[in-house]
């Protein structure tokens, strides 16, 4: 095999239709859509082509959906103008939370003052609801801020229950739902939630752009000031192709979800099932080994060998053509133990090898069966 | 003709080479700039080299160059920042600035209780230096926002005068250099300026995608906090194909700028002189009919015709195929009042039509001329 990528939790390879309508939109529709004219007006009427699309198929309307250039600006958007318009003054994550929360909290922590409380997560990543509900008994203005899938371990949220407990307790509810947007169909109907955040990235669209879910009247006011443009959410000319893109993608994984995913939940299966029998002591982390409560997308495994094999396994793994990740792939550049797994992983198996793969319908079962070959070979291997 | 565009300070129709290597980009490099595996470090190159590419240009070092999803997010971090972190709290700007501008100044007002000084602007909009220096004579922490570029009238400043005075004066400098980044070369040695904003769609790049410089050291901080990209200046899974867009949009436009630069300069020369021959009490607003004191790419001229008339002008243009702009684009959805020409021109003149015509090398001169041909008749013509 030549390459393999196994890293679709980090980015996904954007799909060649939406490569195509992008690639249209910048030959044919170069107005800029603020403008009045005829050129404009085009430009306008593609970016409300694909809102609308978008806010079809999460049950919400068109004027709910606001985009912006990605899952973090979205992320950031909802945090700073929570704390600063609506006076929030306590917001309650979790430490497994992405950087763009987690980082961004504690920003507005220093900022304003607020304070954050973190949510206990069992030895398998999942919050303890009663706990939640603990942290919500209180007099202050909170945001709960929780992720629907986590990006390292794949643990999926009851969000619809993590919705009802808020309303329940007076508190806004938003989710960081960049890993299961295009993968998990969300009626925002259904689900009492405010805010949530999304990126095309994640579901074979392209980079920098995603949107932000703002439930009418919140109140909430833009993090980037300037022009009228996304109805005065979001200022900044839009990225017109990469808005095209964002909706062309988001309604192919939609039409093609149930197909898609059995076809992508076929491949991790058959990897899971592979590893234990073929690799004594393996284990899966967070809920990342069970196919009900984690994501069909990703397995994060802790491999048995030893802490100096551990160093170099990453680098093995991409000599021989394997993309993967090891913790986040916002960390993979440094050497730093992963914040999620630090979270509940004993200290002795923060020194195992702990690597995400994470799979698409690009992947096939050849390729699952050369990671394994190239892994059980690894693990053997006598240096 | 069919179709005419003359909107070209709104946004420019991207290089066909750009598209081109933005969509090779698309389709094989998807890697995430983050990842340590071969597809991130592909990716990651790819950005480097675009980030050096610019550099080399403005003749500053990489590290100095952040990228953004575009001009108006370039302005907000730095006058955000510039409060927030740098303890300013004295804002020197103009009220001819762009909204990115004006907003965000306003809305820090708000937020810090900062102040905002507006330096004096005489009837060809151009900056009252003596007036600078006074508001600058202060034991304020002051940050000086001041436009190289006008976008609705095209005055030029003198950027490095000012510079020179900021630094005289111990304030620090930021220029939205949007309209003129791709159109005009700065040595930003040469230039004591602190920070500048810039953005792709003005120079035939891609809309969403920007870069702000930031001179090393300065202490700036993020806008949107998150993982450790763009040097921790800048969260978010970086747009690569956009990046590599707007080095690409640059490269060519700089490579370029003299064949490029006359070439329009000719058309907006012809434009002027066949106004001034055929339409009597044309005028033009600010230093737009001044070849030497306005960009060669934009004029923006006052038409003698009616009040009747003028409500119906930019519609009729949009009718003939022409697209201009009242006003900036930015506000041509609304039928306000552009809050530049407010800012010099009477009352009576605030009546008249006021259009901005914009130029690129994608204009011909039979253009020009089918435009003045339309501008004839509609202002000859009895209803
Ligand atoms: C002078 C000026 N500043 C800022 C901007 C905003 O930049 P962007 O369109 O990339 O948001 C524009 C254009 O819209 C502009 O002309
Ligand atoms: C859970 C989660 N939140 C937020 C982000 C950030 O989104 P973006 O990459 O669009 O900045 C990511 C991915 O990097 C993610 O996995």
């Amino acid at each position: 095999m030549n390459q393999v990528y196994f890293d679709n939790a980090a980015t996904t390879p954007i799909r060649e239709e939406v490569i195509e309508v992008m690639t249209q939109v910048m030959k044919h529709h170069y107005g800029n859509a603020s403008s009045s004219h005829s050129f404009g007006r085009a430009s306008k009427a593609l970016i409300e082509k694909s809102r609308k699309t978008i806010a079809g198929y999460l049950n919400v309307s068109a004027g709910e959906i606001i985009f912006t250039s990605g899952g973090t600006e979205a992320d950031n958007l909802v945090l700073r103008s929570a704390v600063r318009d609506l006076n929030v003054t306590h917001i309650i994550t979790s430490k497994i939370e992405h950087h763009a929360i987690l980082h961004t909290s504690q920003q507005l922590q220093k900022e304003y003052n607020i304070s954050i409380s973190y949510v206990n997560i069992d030895k398998t990543g999942q919050i303890d609801y009663a706990h939640l509900e603990k942290l919500l008994d209180t007099e202050k203005k909170t945001l709960v801020s929780l992720m629907h899938v986590n990006n390292e371990i794949g643990n999926v949220l009851d969000i619809k229950r993590v919705a009802i407990i808020c309303k329940t307790y007076k508190a806004l509810f938003h989710s960081d739902t960049v890993q299961s947007v295009g993968h998990f169909t969300l009626d925002l109907q259904e689900i009492p939630i405010d805010f949530l955040a999304a990126s095309a990235h994640k579901f074979h669209g392209p980079k920098g752009v995603g949107f932000v879910f703002i439930r009418k009247n919140s109140g909430l006011k833009p993090l980037i000031f300037g022009g009228e443009q996304e109805r005065g959410f979001r200022a900044g000319t839009e990225s017109v192709h990469n808005i095209v893109g964002i909706g062309e993608a988001l309604r192919l994984a939609y039409d093609n979800l149930e197909s898609e995913r059995s076809y992508v939940q076929g491949l991790k299966k058959h990897f899971i099932y592979r590893l234990q029998k073929e690799i004594p002591n393996i284990y899966f982390n967070g809920c990342s080994g069970d196919l009900e409560k984690s994501t069909y997308t990703l397995v994060n495994v802790c491999l048995p060998v030893s802490a100096e094999k551990s160093a170099m396994l990453l680098f093995q793994l991409d000599l021989k053509g394997i993309a993967c990740s090891k913790g986040s792939a916002c960390q993979s550049g440094s050497s730093q133990v992963s914040h999620v797994l630090a979270e509940f992983l004993s200290a002795e198996d923060l020194q195992k090898p702990s690597v995400r793969f994470s799979f698409s319908i690009y992947n096939t079962i050849e390729e699952v069966d050369y990671l394994i070959s190239v892994l059980i070979s690894l693990i053997q291997s006598k240096e």
